[in-house]
């Protein structure tokens, strides 16, 4: 039957490993490693029945999709570690022991491989720690489930922009379309009168979400142009609400029984959609359909990146705005430093005695000081202390310039 | 009864603006407008329960919390308008047109303000909407309720922390912490074996969420810090689902015979403990206690505050991450460019042809528009080309002084 696998875990608390050994061991079997694959990822917030999920999924391929696949009723629910419970049970990425061999659209063998990720956003995780595993889930994977619940926010669009930017920054030349079919899979979906469950009512959910652009702000249109330019492919699904049973009795052990009928039907429509010899999609990299060999590589390049210092950190919205701001405001001091004293001391100007000179820097470094003071930026006063204190070094700095300048004037100098 | 009233509204689509006449005849009424206030407001997500939880409350202060005040099995529950689907309802910021006159917690008549605001992360409203919304409803409430589902995620004080930041950037010299009590509402809490629904369970969550900071990262701290900097209390009350009438059908009137028991029941713990004569909060402005009237100015002038161009505008997490990534970069790359033209043609240099700086300039203006565009920034090309833009023309500018300068050194210019 398989195991749950951690390939990526957390070093130290944040800061993601490859284990490079385990992933090596799956990929590199002989049965396998040649062969083309298929990596569907489950991601998205923590608690939202990812792992749930996903092993239906590992049922339906462990029973090649044949008619009873779901199994019996009283039969309970293993294979990723699921449990109900208010915190993160999975951290990093995890792949089943067991890759799967299916004959995919064309007849050849296609090696299938599920990845569960750690839920974003629970209370240990850093932003920056979400965008890698939800980037790193990206870019292995050639079907990126995002999984949500009640509806498609305007938030979760957002998220989903940051962190597949994340995910675009690490891929060099990467071609076009980065990433390749992104699926918006609604849980507790509430409203099945205005739009049906399954993929049909999806789909036009995600058509008044994402795709109708009409008369949107500014912001609203990049986010959706950003998604659009990401994915090759883009579709969605509306859940139902699986009962009562499944959200809330901390008995629940996946059983059939405790399942409501429409949440059963309704997997019985989503499996093979995702998982079907027909949608079957291949990994593929720069327009190349990637082998389990190849995907090896691509992890531990991937995860290097990650590693370094070379790409920007996300941050949270108010770090990242207050770091904006700062720096703005920086910015325009410095440039008003520069503009003033130029006025009193460009090539144009006459030389000034070194006294008089001091006197003009401080009082135009005291004005651009102020200027930075009084613009309203985000983050408070600690937040702006270093920037403030670099503000003055740098005008320091740039005043000794302007005082070998001045000097250079000298007439007294200059005729020595 | 009463009616909603829209005090806030979009004025194009984008942009607040008060409906003052119509606030000024709520709350210059001559029956409370000498009164202390207390003003309930719940913000959270749209589609959220937010409407319908405030028309319960409604119940309670027209039946001033007698025993049975939740009313018939079978009454339509009606006031602030809710409804099922998928779509946002409320748009701007209501009250509710009656204003309830309490004895409060010394004795003294209190008037009880009930507000309802548009919910956040639709797919028409930008960032800045949903901030600006939440600030105005935070400031001008004595109790804001911060509706959630299903738990107390990362990214829920993440756009807490932002949108109180909003706020209390528009409040100047504000006393030490800016707000009064906030109230984490979690709805459709699932685990009532690890905590219990209510108030007792909800601040043993609350406790784990954002008050144990033991080993956490950084980041981490800081939302949390900065969430118990803002607010003079914070507490949290978990409920459970209402049932899949409530959530799912749409012929759904709000009747009690609808609604599961365990939630009729903690509305009966909730709603004494929002608006109890012990538990009433009278709004407070820079430690004084507000009346009616005096609501009224603050309003007003907050509401002009976010009407200017003053404050820093909150942004997508791609925005502000992309626009803080470039500033930084243009910094670098304008710092290299005076690092080294400096070593060409400081103070100290001895003076160049004019072509010879023309060719240093060029080289080095080139080599630090590649430091900038090597530089890893989020957001793509298309972002980056402005800040580009600016690079170079400020370059240029530079160039400009540093030719004066050169000049100034001239033996020739200085003999004439
Ligand atoms: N409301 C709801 N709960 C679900 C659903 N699927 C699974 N659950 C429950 O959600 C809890 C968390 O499931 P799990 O798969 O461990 O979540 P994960 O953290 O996202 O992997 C379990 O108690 C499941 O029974 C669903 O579609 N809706
Ligand atoms: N799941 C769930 N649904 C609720 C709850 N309370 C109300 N609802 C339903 O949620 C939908 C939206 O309610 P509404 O009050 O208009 O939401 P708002 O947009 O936040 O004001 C309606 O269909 C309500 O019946 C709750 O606690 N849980
Ligand atoms: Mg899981
Ligand atoms: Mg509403």
């Amino acid at each position: 039957f398989g195991e749950p696998l951690q390939i990526v875990n957390t070093s130290d608390g944040h800061g993601f490993e490859l284990n490079e050994d385990l992933l090596a061991q799956i990929l590199l079997d002989q049965r396998i490693r040649d062969k083309k694959v298929c990596v569907l990822s489950v991601a998205g917030a923590f608690r939202k029945g990812k792992s749930f999920l996903l092993d239906f999924l590992l049922r339906y391929l462990t029973k090649q999709g044949v008619p009873d696949w779901m199994g019996q009723e009283d039969q309970p629910l293993v294979g990723f570690s699921w449990r109900g419970g208010s915190e993160r049970e999975t951290t990093g990425i995890w792949i089943w022991s067991k890759v799967f061999l299916c004959p995919g659209p064309d007849g050849e063998e296609v090696a299938v491989l599920l990845m569960d990720t750690q839920g974003a956003f629970d209370s240990e995780s850093t932003v920056k720690d979400c965008a890698t595993v939800f980037a790193l889930s990206t870019m292995t994977s050639s079907v990126q489930v995002y999984n949500l619940t009640q509806n498609i926010q305007e938030d979760d669009l957002q998220h989903l922009q940051l962190f597949t930017e994340y995910g675009r920054l690490a891929m060099e030349n990467s071609s076009d379309k980065p990433f390749q079919s992104l699926m918006f899979l609604v849980r507790d979906w509430s409203y099945p009168y205005e739009y049906n469950y399954g993929e049909e009512g999806g789909n036009r959910v995600l058509e008044k979400r994402i795709k109708q652009c009409g008369s949107k702000h500014q912001e609203l249109l990049q986010v959706r142009r950003h998604i659009h330019a990401c994915f090759e492919k883009i579709g969605c699904f509306l859940m139902p609400h699986p009962g009562m049973a499944v959200a809330r009795n901390p008995k629940f052990d996946g059983r059939l029984s405790d399942i409501d009928g429409e949440f059963k039907e309704q997997l019985c429509n989503l499996a093979p959609l995702l998982l079907s010899r027909e949608n079957l999609l291949m990994k593929e990299i720069n327009g190349t359909k990637v082998t389990c060999r190849a995907l090896l590589e691509y992890f531990k390049a991937y995860i290097k990146i990650y590693q370094g210092n070379e790409l920007p950190e996300p941050k949270t919205m108010l770090q990242a705005t207050a770091e904006a701001n700062n720096l703005a405001a920086v910015a325009s001091a410095k440039d008003k430093y520069v503009k003033d004293i130029e006025e009193v001391c460009g090539g144009e100007k006459p030389y000034l005695s070194p006294e008089e000179l001091e006197r003009h820097h401080e009082r135009i470094k005291t004005s651009a000081l102020a200027l930075f003071n009084e613009t309203r930026k985000m983050g408070g006063e600690e937040f702006s202390q270093p920037y403030c204190d670099r503000l003055q070094a740098d005008m320091d700095e740039t005043y000794q310039q302007y005082l070998k300048h001045n000097d250079s004037k000298n007439l007294f100098n200059v005729a020595r």
